[in-house]
């Protein structure tokens, strides 16, 4: 019997929560349990044990190496919101803004420490080959931040560059997830390799719909639309339209979010306009259905039985919001 | 043949130099070739090959720890600059000076993952426990310095509290890099438990020293003193000086370094009177000899033979600038 996706985000859920974290010294704990029980969607370790179980892993054997996942992507978290600035966090009080940037940093640290820790309590004939992979993809992850920092101070971005960056910051915690599930289950190398591409498809199409939703928004009533706008942030959207643009449009792009004479409001429909003369929110969801569909066409071609592979199809279709 | 001393660190250091650091994105890997390269006294990575040594292990096999260990120290620094607003490391900018916070708070997280990745190097069978103590010496590690931190906070600090500040802060990283070298060369468990004492003392030992040197200077000339005075740190003169000074001489240890009408050199004359008159430079030259003569007597109990002991021995001395 396989696990449903809900179940395994409880067993995870239930294996998490029995993790303990010393009191002392305060400043450095309190803020990791702060970060793992803000209610994140756990995407990434549940991606691993989906994986795992796919080709005939036990859970309970691959927990720790889920709970890494998950360990290192909230430690991200803590130290891109005060790269970022970023005042708030699903909903709270970032860490940084709580507790500020030193704490945030300390915290941060002990954490990666710890998703290490928990890492090395997994299958030890494993264990050399799943570190390697894990910090390779955790290398991958900072590679993109440092490039989505670099592309904040470059006039123009190449929509190759921009989906290099974004398979760097966004898929690679999700294909290493994925992958190290299915090594842990021992999964035989053409699968391990379909399942990384799997899993960066899906990341890929995740991310372009999150810029896509940033700008258009959701169906979700009062989600806050234009954030990357307002802070001129480099989108799918916006490296297609500068690669598309007039020399005019161009200037409204590269200009409107610090043009102070502007309120919010208008700013957004400024963007939004040209986005708009030039289809770049169509061309957008092309994408993301290319990907996506890229991904779920690699799921066809594992050397697994369909009804092992349609809970990773679930888990691809829940992430983004679809029905098919 | 044993290595001596200097051979051993020319070993490192070759070893070293053939690490290969990926040269994009720039800002990300650059200031960890800068840190590495700053001229560090490789001391823990000697510790731990003198170690391994020591009790029979091959240089080679565990020179990846021994550069995951060096790699972890630097990465301490570049953050703990961060949180100090430390300007110079080693005679230079500072990572934090040269590129900003962001950077050195990315470029450290990926020093961190670097140290890890290298770990996995090491033989298989060895990783699971090595990766579970470098994890626990990398807590503890973040702990002191956590520690450290609140101190500055704190009024009244404990001669106990701070010694167990210390002992986390720098000597961790020491007893840390010694039992894994032990372990990695098969060290019986009673030895691993006897080098980690001897790590630890030596530890105390040499950051008491730290402490002694900074307010009463070195027989190098040029050296700069009262650091700790003028910015009011925690130190073992403080903090004994604390528990013994009269409340008049108590005001003058927790106002003087912030007292706007003194120049530095009158801020360091008042707290160095002080000092004086409760003979706590006395005190902590007597706790020194007593940890460093406790860490040689922990050597001596090693079930090794004494040429096998020695390096060790040679190694403390070096580490404390004596000759005996």
């Amino acid at each position: 019997m396989l696990y449903t996706n809900e179940q395994m985000l409880d067993l995870f859920e239930g294996y998490l929560s029995q993790a303990e974290t010393p009191a002392e010294p305060e400043l450095l704990y309190s803020p990791i349990v702060y970060s793992m029980s803000g209610g994140g969607k756990r995407l990434r370790p549940l991606l691993l044990l989906l994986t795992a179980q796919a080709f005939g892993g036990d859970a309970s054997a691959v927990m720790p190496a889920a709970v890494a996942v998950e360990v290192f992507h909230n430690f991200t978290l803590l130290h891109d919101d005060i790269m970022d600035n970023a005042d708030m966090r699903r909903g709270k009080p970032s860490v940084y803004k709580r507790w500020g940037a030193n704490v945030a940093i300390l915290s941060g640290d002990a954490m990666m420490i710890c998703a290490y820790k928990t890492l090395s309590k997994i299958s030890p004939d494993k264990l050399p080959r799943v570190v390697d992979m894990f910090s390779s993809m955790a290398l991958q992850v900072c590679e993109g931040q440092q490039y989505d920092m670099d592309f904040e101070k470059k006039r123009k971005v190449s929509v190759v560059d921009y989906i290099q960056m974004i398979e760097s910051k966004t898929s690679a915690l999700l294909s290493g997830a994925a992958t190290i599930g299915a090594v842990l289950a021992d999964a035989g190398e053409e699968d391990v390799r379909r399942i990384h591409r799997f899993a960066t498809e899906l990341g890929l199409a995740f991310q372009l719909q999150d810029d896509l939703l940033d700008s258009y928004g959701d169906v979700m009533l009062g989600k806050k639309i234009g954030g990357d706008i307002l802070e001129g942030k480099q989108t799918y959207l916006m490296v297609q339209a500068m690669s598309l643009a007039s020399e005019p449009q161009r200037e409204i792009l590269r200009t409107t979010h610090s043009d102070a004479s502007l309120t919010d409001g208008e700013k957004i429909e400024r963007v939004r306009a040209v986005y708009d003369s030039l289809g770049v929110a169509r061309m957008t969801e092309q994408q993301i259905s290319l990907r996506f569909e890229r991904a779920l066409g690699v799921l066809d071609t594992l050397s697994i039985g369909a009804d092992r592979r349609e809970p990773l199809a679930e888990f691809a279709r829940n992430l983004m919001g679809r029905k098919r």
